[in-house]
């Protein structure tokens, strides 16, 4: 399996709305086995995206999904930055 | 939902086995939504670990149940060094 660990940091003020965007649908993808959004606490404007696919091809199909577009269409103006960006092999776990 | 992001670095050649360790037994734990366990490709000896749980002291209350304390026990060995650590609100997503 394969995860991808990373973060974004969203226009001030926009945080909320940007997980919302990115949390809509994502029920929906082929191979997709977690996709889990989350607020750093320590800061203001940082997510955090942790997912794991049936493979990273399966990853790489999503980002052409009609739906998947959409949301990054609409979630990209409210990114400020990108932050880190790690890819896993995913041994194992709950709730996959 | 409280969230954790983390990594260790394994004692050279045992990542394997601390994975399976951890990974031991994390089905039956109380409020737990996800926990999952994988490999970071580009080093050699580092494991990442991401938990969402109902609530923080629900994770709390975890580390007190004589599995995951067995667990920690068995596995602390085999740890060279911990990593990052980072707590997180979970805000939602698909495998929880």
């Amino acid at each position: 399996m394969f995860g991808l660990i990373g973060s974004f940091k969203a226009v001030p003020g926009k945080r909320r709305e940007l997980a919302d965007i990115l949390l809509a649908g994502v029920g929906g993808m082929p191979g997709c086995r977690s996709y889990i959004v989350a607020e750093d606490p320590r800061e203001d404007d940082t997510l955090w995206i942790t997912e794991v696919w049936d493979s990273q091809a399966a990853h790489q199909a999503s980002l052409q999904l009609p739906e998947v577009r959409a949301a990054i269409n609409k979630g990209k103006p409210l990114i400020h930055a990108f932050g880190e960006h790690r890819e896993t092999r995913v041994v194992g776990g709950h709730g996959l």
